[in-house]
């Protein structure tokens, strides 16, 4: 069996080792796959955009457990879900909640409350704990209470007209591509595609872009995206998440581009 | 069995793969969990601050290998110990130290020399080989001869008065939380908290502080511990390791804060 | 069986948890050891570098996989290789070449087309499959095509004369230690190194030099290197990948040095 791990804490403090000490202690045999620990502190989205990517990917059994928690130690619940055979556990927050909204059918649960968890590091106490023992075999409705009312995360939906699609950035990955929220679907043979009013090339993928040309593409997430051929695009651009972005067919403007 | 890796080697090199290697070639089955590869380049106090916080999380049997090693080559000895049950492996510069000095009882050994050790990797060359061979099972005292006068590091112990504590930061986390060497247990109620002359809030946790509010808890490692609400800390404060931390009786400062 | 992954990802967009996603519905036992995700973008010349520094560590039957790949979707091939009993599997740019170009005997496949790869995340489309096919016991003939001429890479040989050897800086690594391309063999007592016309002191080891003191040494690639004591030598004296470096019998300048 196999847990991930995606964090907000680094690695240096060894609070990631931690959980997975505390994982160890109760799963000896245990496969622990480090997603990441580099998600920018605090940013719930972010993490829940990662989370989004991997997480269908995995086996059935597979436990994701997501760190990002500034509410630790406060009133906010901590969630287990069982969707489509996985398992994830993570703060109520909307670390999750990018998934479960999307996801056809699921099961949430409220883990039941540590004696002896502290107040500040919950990734030790009760979410590590938790994912060990779904991963070792318990029963989810063992170590929870149910619950339907989870944090949702929705990213602001793109707005479709007949002659064009209003969106925005929601992510910003390593490389600087600018992510948006217009799906595949939305994107037409002859739409012009631009970000913050500059026209991208819709083009095939990465390579096809020239050193330093603007282009557009369908990432592998089924998402437009926008790139500069071998460069970094928000670094140049001076753009990051919320950026808007223009779909629009070629003959709506008065001028050709 | 699982082995654990705590260096400042960062992986873009293939430093920490090739540790990995040589382990895996001694001992194909064994698990091995990356602790972190981001301890800053020499920084011995930080690693022994690490390890100190996951080490007796993981159960018995595991090897926790630390290399932050600047004297690499040089007459500093390479060390293994069994501490409670777990093995410890690295130099004897103190990054074992702070967690034998805690220990109730230990045995140290000096690890044999290997003939073809080059002189600048021992990661590879003689730690990685030594923790292999211990995850799989071979007998700490066929690998080395006992010593008992490892190098310690010991933190600057708080100086406590009847009406005050002084202390310091002794550790930055990756969320700039500045960690003091105050222990819970010198924490009494009424008792007001300051770090570099300013009085921070003593709260229960880190939600409990406003955004940009300064507030003091006690952490999961059951030390005094001070935060800005949704802030970095170390970075808005312009704080570091030695910052001063002070606890004193409410009524012994001449004005009420 | 055990696969490593090389990449210029980061983590923290969940791309390299994709990959490993994939490679665990494949292959649900086999151990996955990151080597790097913190490649520098898009430099092939580092991920042969460091792939080159571990890949012969581990044992036989290992599965390596490089994903550094600016050329995602073009015309590049995707190969597999096998060397000396372990397996590399990246794109055919490169990244596989410098070890290729030193292996004695060697066989290179291009990767079958997969049918519902996306045009731009071959990391999780095709290399991972691919690796977690090999790991998981299938012949590699059976995954790809033979193929004869991969992209080699030849990094800058040294120029060797009767009373000097003239190089040059290949790689900086974590610690801004710089790396040449002069090897060992070629250093003999009595020579002289300099780098960037600057005279260093060859030693044994790093902790052979004195604080701020510029030295020279052999590493544990068996290759020169220069180094600054407690310090950061590129970053002290502003070098990067190509800087000059030169070793020349005593007896040669004008002036002893």
């Amino acid at each position: 069996m196999r847990i991930t791990l995606l964090t907000d804490f680094g690695t240096a403090d060894g609070y990631v080792a931690a959980m997975k000490g505390a994982i160890a202690e109760i799963a000896p045999s245990v496969l622990v796959d480090d997603a990441s620990h580099d998600i920018p502190p605090g940013d719930i989205i972010a993490a829940a955009f990662a989370l989004r990517r991997y997480w269908t990917l995995y086996p059935e059994g597979t436990v994701h457990v997501v760190v990002v928690d500034p509410g630790v130690g406060s009133e906010r619940r901590a969630l287990m879900a069982e969707v489509h055979g996985r398992f994830l556990v993570g703060p109520d927050n909307g670390v999750l909640g990018l998934v479960l909204k999307d996801a056809e059918q699921f099961r949430v649960f409220e883990i039941n409350a540590q004696v002896h968890a502290s107040r500040t590091f919950h990734g030790r106490d009760v979410f590590a704990p938790a994912a060990a023992r779904l991963a070792a075999g318990a029963s989810i409705d063992t170590l929870g209470r149910a619950i339907t009312d989870p944090v949702w995360i929705i990213l602001p939906p793109p707005i479709a007209t007949e002659s064009s699609v209003l969106g925005e950035v929601v992510h910003v990955d390593h490389f600087g591509n600018l992510i948006s929220n217009i799906p595949a679907d939305l994107v037409k043979a002859g739409h012009v595609a631009k970000i913050a009013e500059r026209v991208a090339r819709v083009v095939g993928t990465y390579a096809d872009g020239e050193t330093g040309e603007l282009i557009a593409l369908i990432n592998s997430d089924r998402l437009l995206e926008f790139a500069i051929g071998n460069a970094n695009a928000a670094g140049s651009l001076h753009l990051e998440r919320g950026a808007a972005v223009e779909l629009h067919a070629q003959s709506s403007g008065p001028f050709l581009m």
